[in-house]
């Protein structure tokens, strides 16, 4: 019976619609297709426009601006032709050759600053009358190549050239991407493939992937990235490691991307010979300041160090009595005489300190504000505890005015579905950065802590951990390229909208048509809030699957820390749910500003999203934008975040006849995936939190098909991107 | 100046020939590329004879022929065009069809055999006059599939179609490829990145790679495919991994391929509850039973267990004090009633035994020869120890009339340099199958055994350990592809020369240029001989690193087995070099026929390429066929080798303008790193063992650079592929 079923299965997949061999879009060119625009008008209008080019100059950098307009415009438009500046429709130009440019249309550069550009349509009186010149220029080539690809994709997004008057500069020093890469391939939270980095080929052999990922990096301004994991192999730091980084480095330079290198604090011990890593140690400084110089030799731009220091058993100052701060300046005392930088990481916590985990990062790091060095930034995660689906911001975004603080937002999917989930992550950016931290008063948002206009910050950063493998789609779901490109759209500049991002990307990705890509935008723009909803609705967190975080598990409660369990954080049991960090309980609450402290001590005056984050509350609570009970809601909103879920993969295959065959098929293919996933979720955890309220599920819901037991048992003991 | 160095460079890179971004071939579609035909007399005359074409039926493997022929088609001639059957030009049939039409033209199908086919043209009484037809014909939907290939293979080499008349019919029975991939995707040996299966989204997710996998395994012939490591993960055979399992065995199956999975033998009592997995115990028989049923539920077609039993570390019978034979012959057992097999490995050896480890597989499964079921194949590797370079032939090729032997060669480059290295495994695949035996005679060479002629095998196979992974390329070195090709090649037919399928490889991954051709075919016709010579001349073996096998070893003599390290097997000191395994050693020579005994036993009647395989012999011993002492031949032949790996490099560079830009700078890039390699092993060797010798390097060679101790200290603790 089953067997026919098969075969008709196969006779209807064969004989039918497709062919099993699917030509189409593998998603190897993330956003950077260039597909033909297809308009002849359009066509004609850009090719008069910026057909005819000229890059002024020869540097590595601006002889990549030249191989992608000659791509990129070979794509869109044909042949392309770079020819004499005096005759070319569009001129790039850097430095004095821009200045000049500049001056003599009266145009002013200063704005555009180290790293941005101005793009300008002007009248050119040597060209025949009429004609104009589009003008992209910058103080730096870097600059100027950053000015190329947002020329680009004003035509990859088929608006008009002719209206163009930008200026833009970026409004964060370091754009950075964390690659949680071990130097054996694994990725940690990796959820697409293996590392990109082939450490055993490198420095010899260098895959054309390496300059693509410089390319989409640079594309949407990110200018460095840490090549490997926070959890550090202290071997990275030894001449066999350090010529492939060296390689890298090279390969990046053109790009405008700086190499940085995670560290582990006791390398004077483990690769050093030395008896110590205490930083006050001066064999150990010196040790660290010779490293230093031996890297920058071999890099004189080399960015600096990224540390995980006395966090989840690594090494760090603690372990000798000494300070975060003391351990930083240690390290960015040995960089100093280079130009690098020191980013440490707050995001620390510890069983043994008898303090609620969401309090202890602020705890440890505010009384050090003012203490570290000036080429020091402390690396903050966006949230109190650990990239959950949803946090509030953490309390430390305000709360150290002389410590230039740096995002630390993560691009991989641990907590969210890894890489089979439709979720686009700029809503959840957003709201963390246009957050109220209210540290200034009102418009203190953390955006501004981070861009350092509210604190005067000498330095800047945001970091995003990397979502990027060797599938040859990147990121293991094409969609999820877009949490990439938002992530370097929103460091270059963080008041730009999600959705208008999420447009951009998915015009320049998927498609041209105006109704499949206002669909998919709005898809984007619900998919994250479903995804909670579905997960850890009204303020719930760390529910998940112990040790690979894969699916839900609400019961955990056999881990070695109670922190690290799913108990310790929704506390569920007869009397109601959550996490009391109201003054009557843990007081977490205490570390953000007025009025804040005081709103969100209150459950009514709390957000209804982070409700369960901040208060303990019985069954029968009420619910005030809905009425419904807290049980209920609970319950709704777990089954309406798996409807729109199912909703969003619907709307998908409904555009099936405007998408390319083979983008379509990935999509969909993950989707049925997770919809399923949500399914699990929603009933795995509302027949879990049903044992403590007692209370039924609404009977004009789907009953969950399997029984809690079931869903306990269920075990992945090799699911991808442990740690 | 290292740094203007730099510059210098990136100028030149980047200002000079190649653009940042090389577009070409990537390598993805193998030996199925299909490029254009650009002699326009030759496509017109093949739009004649095939551009029209009727695949009869519709079955999912007569719909793969219609996907395939359309597509192949459609890049070498354009606009193929699927036509009524008695206006085509090209007609595949298969089963009653295809007999219709053999009668009808008067041709004999029986050659052709299960899973064979006939090629011919034919006279169409019914299409204009003097036109004919080219009918691809099989008794079964796979034979036609496997005969569409084969006449695709004749346009992608640019041979003539009217002359082909070809019956052709496999050799082999079981042309399987075996996969040492993990569950967590690690694969075990491995140096083309991760398992292509991705567990954790299967089975809802399908990469289209399946789908070509399936697809250029057809094109070889290739019928079977184990999915998972020899030193398997017991989970496989849970029903969660079962479920995944039966979706790849699903889409496999149009392409004539079978799913085979490698079990652990405890799997009783490791994930069935029992106390024991004793062969003899009712129980655990049972308890196989069940499992064989529940899979064939699932997977009505499934191949059957592959198995590694005491060996390594790995459970097996003897745990229970039962034979190999009894271990076999339960699973057999279960699996017989659903037509499935066991390959039942050969591969033991264990320190206990106190017999030198060449002569164990031989000693342990001769005496049970005749006494494994009908459905066991006993899988042998090509050598006694363990897919070194270069070995002679396994001596229970021939030693088990009444026991089907499989031969198990290794695709992928545990030993021969991982994937940088350009080797071709042809002429070593050639060697062994070529090798006589004299087991009964004259002529009774090993392909002979393994083809079942020699002893009239009911039941034949040839196994392959891939060597494919992730990487684009799928095999880390588009020249490594053609070791997964020539794999199936000879799989199918063990008699075809290693030559011509280079050729017909070379042409069809990488040029049409007749010259080209020629001189890759030549370089890969040396490259097997040249890597023994630079790693392990004169039948030199295991001295490679502990563990990871990478690099040069000869000093290893630290590991917890004496047969584990590198002083075991070349037994250099101040009297010479070589293992003796003749009647005044170990005696292995007499697991061999005569006249092999007595010829093996005498170091004169021995061949060179084995010499101290099989003899230890003074410094000064002279060699027959160049008169050098046995100390300036081995430094010679390291020398040598590493001059050819030179030479076939710079070989590779004058190819560049006909060839692929991509492919070109891939394998370059690989040139390097394998120069650099083949100088590493010559120098560390050639130092290493003057130790013993205390001879000079002959004065016209070359100074090592660096001091054996340099070359000691190397270490390499992230190298790909461990176990």
């Amino acid at each position: 019976m089953k067997y026919i079923a098969l075969i008709c299965l196969l006779l209807s997949s064969f004989s039918g619609w497709a062919s099993s061999i699917i030509e189409g879009e593998d998603g190897y060119r993330l956003w950077l297709k260039y597909d033909p625009v297809t308009n002849a008008d359009l066509k004609t209008t850009y090719q008069q426009q910026v057909g005819q080019f000229h890059v002024a100059g020869a540097s590595p950098t601006m002889q990549v601006i030249r191989d992608e307009l000659n791509y990129a415009l070979g794509h869109m438009l044909n042949a392309p032709q770079e020819v004499e500046q005096t005759q070319a429709a569009l001129v790039v130009a850097a430095g004095d050759k821009a200045l000049r440019l500049a001056k003599q249309y009266q145009l002013d550069l200063l704005a555009a600053g180290d790293q941005g550009y101005l793009i300008q349509q002007v009248a050119n009186p040597k060209r025949p009358a009429g004609t104009t010149t589009m003008l992209v220029l910058a103080n730096s080539d870097i600059g100027a190549l950053y000015g190329t690809y947002r020329l680009l994709r004003q035509l990859q997004i088929r608006q008009p050239l002719a209206d163009m008057a930008v200026v833009s500069a970026p409004a964060i020093d370091l754009r950075v991407l964390n690659h949680w890469d071990n130097l054996d391939r694994h990725v940690e939270r990796g959820y697409a493939g293996q590392s990109i980095w082939d450490w055993h080929k490198l420095p010899d052999y260098q895959y054309q992937r390496y300059t693509d990922y410089a390319r989409a990096n640079a594309s949407v301004g990110i200018n460095g990235t840490v090549l490997n994991n926070v959890n550090a192999d202290p071997l990275i730091l030894t001449p066999h490691y350090l010529s492939k980084v060296t390689a890298l480095a090279d390969l990046f330079r053109p790009y405008g991307i700086k190499v940085y290198l995670s560290v582990k604090f006791s390398s004077p011990q483990l690769i050093g010979g030395l008896d110590t890593s205490d930083p006050l140690n001066t064999e150990v400084q010196q040790w660290w300041k010779d490293k230093a110089a031996q890297i920058y030799r071999d890099i004189p731009d080399f960015g600096g160090f990224l540390v995980k220091a006395n966090s989840e058993g690594q090494p760090g100052p603690g372990d000798f009595g000494r300070t975060h701060a003391q351990g930083a300046n240690m390290l960015a005392s040995a960089l100093e005489p280079h130009g690098g930088t020191v980013m440490w990481r707050a995001f620390v916590y510890a069983n043994e300190k008898n303090e609620e985990r969401s309090k202890q990062a602020y705890s440890e790091f505010k009384p050090l504000d003012g203490k570290f060095a000036d080429n020091v930034l402390v690396q903050v995660k966006n949230g109190p505890i650990d990239f959950q689906p949803r946090e509030p911001f953490s309390p430390l975004f305000g709360a150290m005015p002389d410590t230039p603080l740096m995002m630390e937002f993560q691009i991989t999917m641990e907590y969210l579905g890894f890489s089979t989930h439709f979720v686009y992550l700029g809503p959840m950016y957003e709201e963390v950065l246009q957050a109220e931290t209210y540290a200034r008063g009102t418009g203190s948002t953390v955006a501004k802590v981070i861009n350092g206009e509210l604190f005067d910050s000498p330095i800047t950063g945001m970091a995003g951990v990397a979502n990027i493998g060797t599938d040859r789609n990147w990121t293991g779901h094409i969609l999820l390229q877009s949490n990439w490109y938002v992530f370097g759209r929103m460091a270059w500049n963080p008041e730009v909208s999600a959705k208008e991002v999420a447009r951009d990307w998915a015009r320049m990705t998927l498609s041209h048509d105006d109704s499949a890509v206002a669909a998919i935008t709005t898809m984007m723009m619900q998919s994250h809030e479903a995804t909670v909803n579905t997960m850890t609705p009204l303020g719930l967190h760390h529910i998940m699957g112990a040790g690979h975080h894969y699916g839900p598990a609400p019961w955990v409660d056999f881990l070695g820390r109670d922190d690290w369990n799913s108990v310790y954080y929704h506390r569920a049991d007869e009397n109601g749910i959550g996490f009391d960090r109201s003054p009557s309980g843990v007081n977490a609450v205490e570390q953000y500003y007025p009025p804040l402290t005081k709103l969100l001590s209150d459950p009514s005056t709390t957000p209804e999203k982070y409700l369960l984050w901040f208060h303990h509350l019985p069954w029968d609570y009420t619910i005030e934008s809905t009425n419904r009970t807290l049980w209920n809601e609970l319950v709704h909103r777990y089954y309406a975040g798996a409807q729109t879920i199912q909703d969003i993969a619907k709307q998908w295959d409904s555009l099936e006849s405007v998408l390319d065959p083979l983008q379509f098929r990935q999509v969909q293919m993950a989707m049925d995936i997770q919809v399923k996933e949500a399914i699990w979720w929603r009933n795995a955890c509302v027949l879990y939190f049903q044992q403590f309220s007692g209370k039924p599920i609404p009977a004009e819901l789907p009953k969950p098909q399997k029984t809690l037991a079931e869903y306990q048992k269920m075990s992945f003991p090799h699911a991808p991107g442990q740690g």
